[in-house]
């Protein structure tokens, strides 16, 4: 890093960051750049994985009034979706809250009822934590897990020509936002799930665990801020490029959002926020990994091939895939962003 | 918690907290309330164990000028602590950054270069992590542990009549506080190395494997806010009182630096800093305990006894124990507190 010391983290940007300090430090990790670390076997039975991500103020929040619960929901969520994208059963969560003296216990109980209740949907619990007064609210958790031996799934490994197949039902925060704007309506029970969806999304462990048994998926990632930047890193991970079809079939609610807005279904596809998950099979391999996927229960959806040159495309004319692309340490992070210019981002003008 | 849901984590303190808010809801966690969160058996030779905790702003990086380097070094050392106070091997520590965009990625290289090294130098490495901007520094990560089935060490499990042993060589931190603010000499070699130890704290894991392959702690916890608030919390996990004796041979420097100041050595020997762990074993099994340290090169001194009278107290008259006890969520929260009012709060008025 000679010659660089001087510069900042914000001229490097999260990307330039992994580039040129991280992959230089700890590239020979084995598993850097999963999802989910690596930190070890611990028997002949399972490989042990760890992941630690801090959560944002949730959109929900910006969107409503603001409450703790749903910031402990969804940091629970970001850290299973990791152990997801390592198709890992979840062991526990370790959580540590940073927050004003001036909190009520009301409020800090919703926290935890919030973390807690993201647990047990998920099968798991908060086994420990830290807290400590700080005038700024930073939460942060650490989720760790347990693979099959040879089962851990990885950002690596995808091949020229393999399929990418999104998994999960995308578009329900966005949907939301929408609909919370009023740039659409739906009756009022359907709003409603919508926003209970919006609210508490859940991490896809068990189409993680599912995807591991199959032995098929070449690499995977979980879509944490939104499918272009994680197609991006999939394929910068494994040195090829993308040519998705632009299309989506939404759930219905969502689709019936898409179109009051003019918007193509594709748009709500590919924002974040639902957790789901990208992973690369082989041409032959879909239809048994999407069958696999749809017997436990979970959507799946092929959305396009990677390709050798680099590119990353949407549509049948290949044009340039101009994706959302939320990066930190960047002008347009979005972690604390305003919403009326979180809408126009995300969904481009109309 | 009706009744007190409008009360403020400011109002309750750490302690109120831990009783009024965790203890109802995860008292019945196996390992709740021990340094090192207890994830589960993994296999019929490991019992898994993980622990978070966020670094404050350290005391050296007040003395002298800021440098990550420190902050990175402690972040490692207060995390590896907790598992050698479960007795616990590293399988490896995930970090979570979050930093300024303003941070030179020169400062960001010497934050690494401290996490990096500590964890090399207690056999362990950074197995990944996360980072975002903020724009407060907090640095958090979570260390995850290994013990034999069965050899878990734990907070509870002490007996009146137990004695009390401190297990490692504490004073260097506030040692080196005294040198720099002026209040005490030593000649320039000797100087350096109470500055270098300060500066690089080590966690006793090595005590910690000892302790739990002798099978003779009945309670352990390490010493991370001061001996004081240490015994005090193993006092109260198992319902006893603690007469300590008040004495303690220092190692040459911090003794001398005490001598100087006109300090008794227990008052030195009673801060925090050093990250030493407190057992509780029968009186019996102290010798064995203690030479079974040594015979590992670990320092060990038995500083007092537990008694059934739960109230805490100091020499031979066992009057009062005026220790310290840094809280947080209390206006004493040391977190972030000036020097010139520190030294005064830890190591008494003179």
């Amino acid at each position: 890093m000679s010659g660089t010391t001087e510069l900042t983290l914000g001229d490097l940007g999260e990307r330039g960051i992994q580039e040129k300090v991280f992959q230089p430090r700890y590239g020979a990790v084995e598993g850097f750049g999963d999802d989910s670390a690596l930190l070890g076997a611990v028997s002949a039975r399972s490989e042990l994985v760890a992941t630690t991500d801090s959560c944002p103020t949730p959109l929900v929040n910006l969107l409503r009034e603001p409450d703790l619960y749903h910031a402990g929901w969804l940091l629970a969520t970001i850290n299973l979706s990791d152990l997801a994208a390592a198709g890992a059963e979840p062991l526990g969560l370790v959580v540590n809250y940073t927050l004003p003296k001036a909190t009520t216990v009301g409020e800090f109980e919703r926290l935890l009822d919030g973390v807690d209740d993201c647990c047990v949907a998920h099968g798991t619990k908060v086994a420990g934590g830290d807290i400590r007064d700080g005038e700024v609210v930073q939460l942060t958790a650490t989720a760790i897990g347990r693979c099959g031996p040879g089962r851990r799934l990885r950002r690596s490994g995808a091949q020229r020509g393999d399929r990418l197949i999104l998994v999960g039902s995308p578009g329900y925060l966005w949907a939301a936002a929408l609909l919370e704007t009023g740039q659409a309506t739906l009756p009022q029970p359907d709003r409603a799930e919508v926003w209970r969806r919006a609210c508490r999304p859940t991490a896809q462990l068990k189409a993680g665990r599912v995807l591991a048994a199959t032995g098929l998926a070449r690499a995977t990632m979980d879509v944490s801020d939104g499918l272009f930047a994680t197609v991006r890193t999939l394929c910068e991970a494994n040195g090829l490029g993308a040519a998705v079809t632009g299309e989506f079939e939404l759930d219905e609610w969502p689709a019936s959002v898409a179109e009051q807005c003019g918007l193509p279904p594709f748009a709500l596809a590919q924002t974040w926020g639902d957790w789901g998950l990208v992973v690369a099979a082989g041409a032959g391999d879909v239809q048994r990994v999407t069958e696999a996927l749809r017997g436990e229960g979970v959507a799946a959806q092929e959305i396009g091939t990677l390709t050798a040159d680099g590119r990353l495309t949407s549509g049948p004319e290949n044009t340039p895939w101009q994706g959302i692309a939320q990066e930190r340490f960047s002008a347009s992070s979005w972690h604390g962003g305003e919403l009326s210019t979180l809408v126009t981002e995300v969904l481009g003008r109309r």
